[in-house]
């Protein structure tokens, strides 16, 4: 059967590799499997989201609520913007889609990191759009400028911090990019991970509601997969004038949320307290795998998102570091795909950063 | 900003109103709303799935299995098919979008029935395509045939039975059409309703291993939201010729399913005399419709499904009917949208019958 032709270049995301694979790839007690590959907040669920999943559990035969009233309400009132500039979507990567899909066609252009999220690209070439990347890994704004004057873009991704590699711009340089901008290019700022960056440094705190006031070409990002815990859940959201958000709404099916997730994110919201006290311990983690680097004599992306990207330069291949790893049962994302020889590692909880710090050893002693 | 042109066209689907508005609207007390307008099952979630939920509940910081190993498992099992056979969808909707995405652009042709599920046209137009339906509102294979003919078509939608009018062709019929359609013509058989139309008449029946054996151009779906009443766990599935779901599977997002509704699907599976009960009291209590209709002397469709759909004639504006049972509390579809003085019934359980009996009898005696 013929599909579209565009579909011949679009390749499939690899996840990071679920506990239950490695279970049964290499029949290791799930136990003893540290998953430290999808960025996940090791501190779990918080208690107030698990209450009230519990609570509603029965009530699973009725549809979700499709105005998301609730939520909707619940992430106005965080980011003091109003209701119609909100969508929520299965995870923000769901808004990424609406957002290629409603800008892009087989003429258009899209603008990104050489190393950035893969949905940005795999999006993009479902509408076969031409990608135009950067020459440098991490997020260089001169380069993307040099880009922009050259070819144009119909929409520019920006991940502010960028996964997968921990880095972040300053929020001056973007809004200085910003301004040279042309008002018709959608700007997708994508911060999924900005509750960790601009904890760590307010220099690269993004205000969702100033950014879309100032660009109103603007869309801003967020998620509940990673600081709120709910990676389980698919829950997301894009922040934008209210055109942009009509506009998307025109691509969202019903009902893209389920009822529990719902009831989730709108808990999640009530917890900050959670949320900071996880944050906080992410970054006094980090710390520990900044001196087993330096200890080691490895690079490290400095990051400001809860994972951290380890560079093994000519001293080990990234692939087979993290096969072993994998084989102890220590699962983490080798980025060779992405062109780099690194391994990115989720900043775990103390106990379980300290056993990857040991299995580490054993690897690299084998390895060397 | 400037979107895709092809948006211009899209509308947006009206969801069934939820509990949640109508209190807000109406003021009503959530008790003593009846909703009978998505054709969830009124029978409740099944306690397996329930309690399943509970307990995992505290688990939503991980992402989910994104291979869906145990659910593709045991849907294989189910149908007798391979697991590559398989698609996992949030909702048998996303399955559709996948399909129309994947075959369809601005050249493109869908072939549909006047008065079916409205998200075959959302997604079609929002490709681009041509829209071409029947002349009559129930399924006319006939007139599917001609205009077949007459224009080709890249997709058709068979809604068996049909959604929401009730109707349902018979297999032998369905497989003569095929017979005279291309290879290169994809063909969906949207099964969101099979359980309820093969339990009423073996006759309507569709196997779907069979199915897509036979005719290798067309795929099945089905839907975990109807007899197995998980409508607020947004799960479905799509079952068809390993091509065909490699090429859909570009289209899939990582992680379009969340960990809960996996685990609720697998649990549903588990417990089918649960559906087989449910399946049960909802032909014993739609006799009941069909009775009432008569009584007060409306048509009604013949259904093979959980919903029944009152025509109203000359004798009553559905549009008014159904705005004055929401008013007292009782939600039901009015079908003016789709051209039809009408209103979809969802059967609910013996006691919200009774009780709708009795609006509805005020509702008519006021609108006389």
């Amino acid at each position: 059967m013929n599909f579209n032709k565009v579909l011949d270049n679009v390749t499939i995301y690899e996840a990071g590799k679920p506990i239950e694979l490695v279970v049964r790839e290499y029949g290791i007690d799930p136990k003893n499997i540290i998953k430290l590959a999808s960025n996940e907040n090791p501190y779990g669920t918080s208690p107030k989201v698990t209450s009230k999943i519990k609570e509603i559990a029965g009530n699973m035969f009725v549809y979700p609520d499709d105005s998301m009233y609730e939520l909707k309400e619940a992430l106005a009132n965080k980011f003091e913007v109003d209701e119609s500039n909100i969508i929520v979507g299965s995870g923000s990567d769901q808004i990424l889609e609406f957002c290629v899909h409603a800008k892009c066609d087989s003429n258009s252009k899209i603008l990104m990191s050489k190393t950035t999220f893969a949905m940005y690209e795999i999006y993009g070439k479902q509408t076969g759009s031409k990608i135009i990347k950067t020459k440098d890994d991490e997020h260089n704004l001169e380069q993307f400028s040099n880009l922009y004057k050259e070819h144009g873009a119909d929409i520019i991704f920006l991940c502010l911090p960028n996964n997968p590699l921990g880095e972040c711009l300053d929020k001056d340089d973007v809004y200085a990019f910003l301004e040279t901008i042309d008002k018709d290019t959608l700007v997708v700022v994508d911060g999924a991970y900005q509750e960790y960056a601009s904890f760590k440094d307010e220099k690269k705190k993004i205000n969702a509601k100033e950014l879309i006031s100032t660009f109103p070409n603007c869309i801003y990002l967020g998620t509940f997969s990673k600081a709120y815990a709910l990676g389980g859940m698919r829950v997301g959201y894009g922040i934008a004038n209210e055109d942009i958000i009509k506009t998307l709404y025109k691509l969202r099916a019903p009902f893209n949320i389920t009822t529990l997730t719902l009831a989730a994110a709108i808990e999640a919201l009530k917890d900050e307290e959670f949320v900071t006290s996880c944050i906080a311990k992410n970054f006094e983690e980090m710390k520990r795998y900044e001196d087993y680097a330096q200890k080691k004599g490895f690079d490290y992306i400095d990051s400001y998102t809860n994972f951290i990207t380890l560079k093994f330069g000519d001293l080990f291949s990234s692939k087979e570091v993290a096969q072993n790893l994998l084989e102890q049962g220590v699962i983490v994302r080798d980025l060779t795909g992405y062109g780099v020889n690194a391994i990115r590692i989720t900043i775990g909880s103390n106990e379980q950063n300290t056993k990857v710090f040991k299995v580490l050893d054993e690897v690299l002693e084998k390895l060397k």
